[in-house]
């Protein structure tokens, strides 16, 4: 199975190539075989994209969400951090049934293909459903079943996520990585964190925890610990593990140097902080360091979009006026942090995250011949600082045409938007 | 002239009136004749738009840009102020014709209106071409010649606006109004303010003038005057015209209390000052002190879009995480800034703004059928959290339909497309 995209502008994300004017890309069953300059090779191709008026570029890599969230979205704006939490957020989400998350992890999956990410990173629970939802959409995705250390569901937080590993880790062609997911340092007590720690070595995955995301949290882990957050964590040993971290807001000079250590992948989600007003992340002072810092928009209940192209141009903006500093985080860096270091944060970067020979074929296809990408003097800062999501076209995960044209080819849309209202009118 | 929009949500932006779950609005000519709740009376309509699976409400007002330099997009990004404005933007702002002038804001227009935007503020050069096409767009629009009060152009900027405001205001059957555009307080010493003030009561215009931008210019005018620049401004008698003023970044409790007491329309930048990096104005202080903020994109160089949705999450979100006050400039407060307070800031609040009997037709239809808008507990919380450009759908200003169902009537679209990206290969 060959796809051809041609005549297309490429933006590779590789170390050596900031733009091909135009070029093409031949596709072999689920890998970039030719990345190249000018015309294709005269070859036989089962389809051919034309790509006139479009860039094509690594799809996006949402590296922190709550996919099923999305059934929250709009319900509870606007309030106080603890209000919102205690009083909102938990009592609607205690009446979620499995059903209710596999309808809203598809939705969130419609809006995360309609805006460009191809891959996404997920916490939360009913995650045999998630997976399935993945699975069937054609989606790539890092699931881990939110585990909380204290109260009743503990012990079962352990037995399930050993099932899901073993039932869901690498299935879907590869599609699908199952890891664990310990909630927060102030939700897993250390003992608790030290059997997920085992686990994880015995099922070889990776970790994806919340990581001081509040003030807070600090004060609180500081109180009990004598130690941040961070601190705290690599005390456990737990960085010794491969561990995705979301937040890290409130981290110190020392802090960051632990995390460049281990080289921690972190999940940076500027609008989620921005909402609940939790404050900001130092990421220029990460990225310096080394550390992968990319990118993710949270749940749709405190954002309230998934959508990555809002984040990198949040992210690019809120940076330069918090450092006072325009040249923080330009237009490249901000797409970086959504592709090649989203890659790199879930540890999939020998896979996908930039258009080169032997990766992975996820990419997407963007328009850009609308009024707000003219005149062009820049492909990439014209995406980054006025892209939409409507902008994108075309979406490819795994040498799979998802989405062409922007009608999704393997969700049937009409059925999963008429399921969400469903769902949303009976938590109302 | 009759118009009929039915089976539609409103929201109105009126005191008394959050939302009217299905209704309709009757159209007279320019004029809104009849806003109600369940079905339209009979009667007999030229025209009847069905609203089902939309929302209506009044267009943005954008309070401060300089359309043209959509022909500077992405140009020159993530650059130090200085280097960006003396080696970037002037020598390229210099090559400009009129007839450049002409065609950026013809694609300003596009893009704004395939936003929501149906009126903006302006302040540019070659502004008689500017006019001329706000006129042929069927958009209404602010509009000011900017003056620079030092060197060679100073007396042809008095001149100019003289004639322009004499040709223009209230021209295109009220659409355009024309006022005086002083530039900056650092831009213009006192005695030429002075013969703006004298113009201004002249011609009984407002007067649109950049105001507290940068840290640099409240030093520069401190030293110079021993002043604040509002207090500077104040001292002048400027306040006593009808101001808009761009920017209030950087200013002080007694400033805020000089703005509010003369009622000067304000217009915060919240991309373009982050972009700048030039600071987070005291938006929520302002509003608290009953100062009318409203929205803008600033120009395309700076933004890098013209996005009135993306104005107004960003406001809603930097506020929020700058007060570290998640309750701050909630979903309805950002509507109202983008809309009530912009037509206020522009002393329109008796024309636009609303939707109510008696008020021009400047009002917006937008799809509410995406995933990203479902479900739907709080309509104004998804639009203005999760909205996109691409769910404006159709455009009414001054009772004219200029857009329907994404096809602009009024411009040819595809002509503009190609005359800027002309000119953006011929400035390059």
């Amino acid at each position: 199975m060959k796809l051809l995209i041609e005549n297309i502008s490429i933006v590779p994300m590789t170390a050596d190539n900031y733009l091909i004017e135009k070029g093409y890309i031949v596709i072999a069953d689920n890998k970039i075989e030719e990345v190249g300059e000018g015309e294709a090779p005269t070859d036989h191709y089962n389809q051919r994209l034309d790509g006139t008026n479009q860039m094509v570029l690594p799809g996006f890599v949402n590296t922190h969400t709550h996919a099923a969230m999305t059934l929250l979205r709009g319900y509870a704006d606007d309030l106080p951090l603890m209000e919102w939490l205690e009083n909102k957020i938990w009592p609607m989400e205690a009446k979620l049934t499995a059903e209710d998350v596999y309808w809203g992890t598809m939705l969130a999956i419609i809006e995360m293909i309609k805006s460009g990410t191809t891959c996404f990173a997920d916490m939360y629970f009913f995650m045999d459903d998630v997976a399935r939802a993945v699975e069937q959409a054609g989606m790539r995705a890092v699931l881990a079943r939110g585990m909380v250390g204290v109260g009743p569901e503990n012990e079962q937080a352990i037995n399930e996520s050993r099932e899901l590993v073993g039932k869901w880790n690498g299935k879907a062609n590869g599609r699908i990585n199952f890891i664990l997911g310990p909630h927060a340092p102030y939700t897993c007590p250390p003992d608790y964190l030290r059997r997920v720690m085992r686990l994880a070595e015995e099922l070889e995955v990776g970790i994806h925890i919340h990581l001081a995301e509040t003030a807070g949290e600090i004060a609180d882990i500081n109180r009990i610990y004598g130690k941040s957050p961070v601190a705290h964590l690599e005390s456990l040993g737990l960085f010794k593990h491969q561990v995705l971290a979301a937040h890290c807001v409130h981290i110190s000079e020392q802090d960051i140097e632990i995390l460049a250590k281990y080289q921690v992948g972190v999940a940076h989600n500027p609008e989620s902080n921005m909402k609940l007003a939790s404050g900001i992340a130092p990421v220029p002072e990460m990225l310096k360091a080394g550390i992968p810092v990319a990118l993710g928009t949270d749940g749709a209940s405190s954002n309230n979009n998934l959508d990555m192209l809002q984040e990198m141009r949040t992210c690019a903006l809120l940076h330069k006026v918090n450092t006072l500093d325009p040249t923080v985080i330009p237009a490249y860096q901000a797409l970086q942090m959504a592709t090649t270091n989203g890659a790199q944060a879930l540890r999939l970067d020998s896979e996908i995250g930039q258009i080169k020979a032997g990766m992975k074929a996820d990419i997407i296809l963007v328009k850009v011949d609308e009024a707000h990408f003219i005149p062009c003097y820049d492909l990439v800062a014209n995406l980054v600082y006025s892209g939409q999501a409507s902008d994108v076209n075309t979406v490819i995960i795994d040498g799979n045409i998802i989405m062409q044209d922007r009608v999704i080819k393997t969700i049937n849309e009409k059925e999963v938007l008429a399921q969400a209202k469903r769902v949303g009118a009976k938590l109302r």
